[in-house]
């Protein structure tokens, strides 16, 4: 899918360095650890940990599964307890599937992204703890972390894979660096039209229009012609959609060759 | 991964009916459109719809990899073209890779929720567009949509499979309608202490303190005290914690047996 490549971001991620770690508790199938680091380089993380993978470091399956993310496969840490693996961070924020007798503030993946970003700002270690697949975090490695957050789904399917919960949370991660200025119209090769290039247009249909006898009754004149320029003013239309446009309308009334285009 | 599962998130998706249509154009391997099937239903989106699928439909690797989203593959319905797929829909977003000279609003998954919802709460029928796998939406095709979406990641590994786009952009869609009153501090089966019951346990640590010499310096007692009591309001106590730290104080000064701990 696309992406607005953007030099503001490109900075920002060398700005951010490795951004909030990613820890992954006892994970079991390879092709899970290479979806997580795909889903974390999308969003421009690379600090990855494994506490005891199930099936040792490195993985072949985790590799394919990464779609190319060896920036953060290479760099991959593993460790033998969770305590090891949070012990440089100063806040960690954990997915937990379920919550027993244990008092912890709870956010969406959006609210924690936007505290991550506050505590990195201040030059904070942030993390984001997952637990094993099907099982989930144990209550020892809930309470090591500061926060827990839980994915507002349909609550009737909520269930998320493990590279999905990733995806997802650093997605909000990210989000909270990119700014919403990049909304644009994509103009391909040609320039938008000037105002004086489209009132040519208008000019050149509604002289043709005159002259076909379209506008029956005098009295609906200027409200016909408001709604036609009103219509064609919404295309947002660029200069060479305008020269094209000005052939439609010589096409239409046989004056092709007699009338030179405009444009 | 959890979810808060919240009544009023039900009852939206409810009214929502269907939410808005999505639409593989030529999708490629059963596995995506299964995963594309789960990622909707997480986000409480109902509406699949394929255009030409290659290894025709029903499909039993869809299944396999829907994780159980069969509310979704039971009602999809396929079609032998864009145009037949769409023809009931008022609005349609499309992620496209490449855009060569075509102009078109280009918005993220972000913006294009906003609009989606601002679009259905007015009534009308919006849909969501993806091409194949690898080669992606075909000019032809993204002239039928209105507005195109741009996942904004990491511009040095923007590339997404086709599950994950349709579940970040499904879930801007479902984020639209959740309220963010959600956050709450998770208290298992106890309740929030009162004020009452933590300034007891002050009282009781503090005395503690006194007796055992802690406070050396009159001058400083009042701010020792300040700095302790902020440290232990900070915790957000329940009932059965202050009992709990009670017994910590009573265990820590050996007068577990002499002292009746309260609470």
């Amino acid at each position: 899918m696309s992406s607005g490549t953007n030099k503001r971001e490109l900075a920002k991620m060398q700005a951010d360095g490795d951004g909030p770690a990613v820890i992954l508790i006892h994970p079991q199938m390879g092709e899970n650890i290479g979806a997580c680091a795909r889903a974390m380089l999308n969003c421009g993380l690379t600090d990855l940990r494994l506490v005891s993978p199930r099936d040792g470091w490195p993985n072949e399956k985790a590799v394919s599964a990464s779609a190319g993310a060896t920036l953060v496969l290479d760099r991959v840490r593993v460790f033998d307890s969770t305590e090891a693996a949070i012990a440089d961070l100063h806040k960690v924020f954990s997915t937990a599937a379920r919550v027993r007798d244990l008092v912890k503030p709870v956010v969406t993946p959006r609210e924690a992204a936007n505290e991550m970003r506050g505590h990195w700002s201040a030059g904070r270690k942030v993390g984001l703890m997952f637990g094993p697949e099907r099982t989930g975090l144990v209550n020892d490695d809930i309470t090591l972390s500061d926060t827990l957050i839980s994915v507002p789904l349909n609550p009737g399917f909520s269930s998320l894979n493990l590279g999905q919960a990733v995806l997802l949370i650093a997605y909000e991660w990210w989000m909270t660096g990119v700014e919403v200025e990049d909304r644009y119209l994509h103009t391909g090769q040609s320039e938008p039209a000037t105002k004086a290039e489209l009132q040519n247009l208008f000019d050149h249909l509604e002289g043709e229009l005159e002259q076909s006898g379209f506008y029956t009754h005098p009295d609906k004149r200027p409200s016909m012609i408001r709604n036609v320029r009103n219509t064609l003013q919404r295309c947002g239309m660029t200069e060479q959609e305008v020269r094209t446009f000005h052939g439609v309308i010589a096409a239409l009334t046989g004056r092709k060759k007699q009338r030179k285009v405009e444009g």
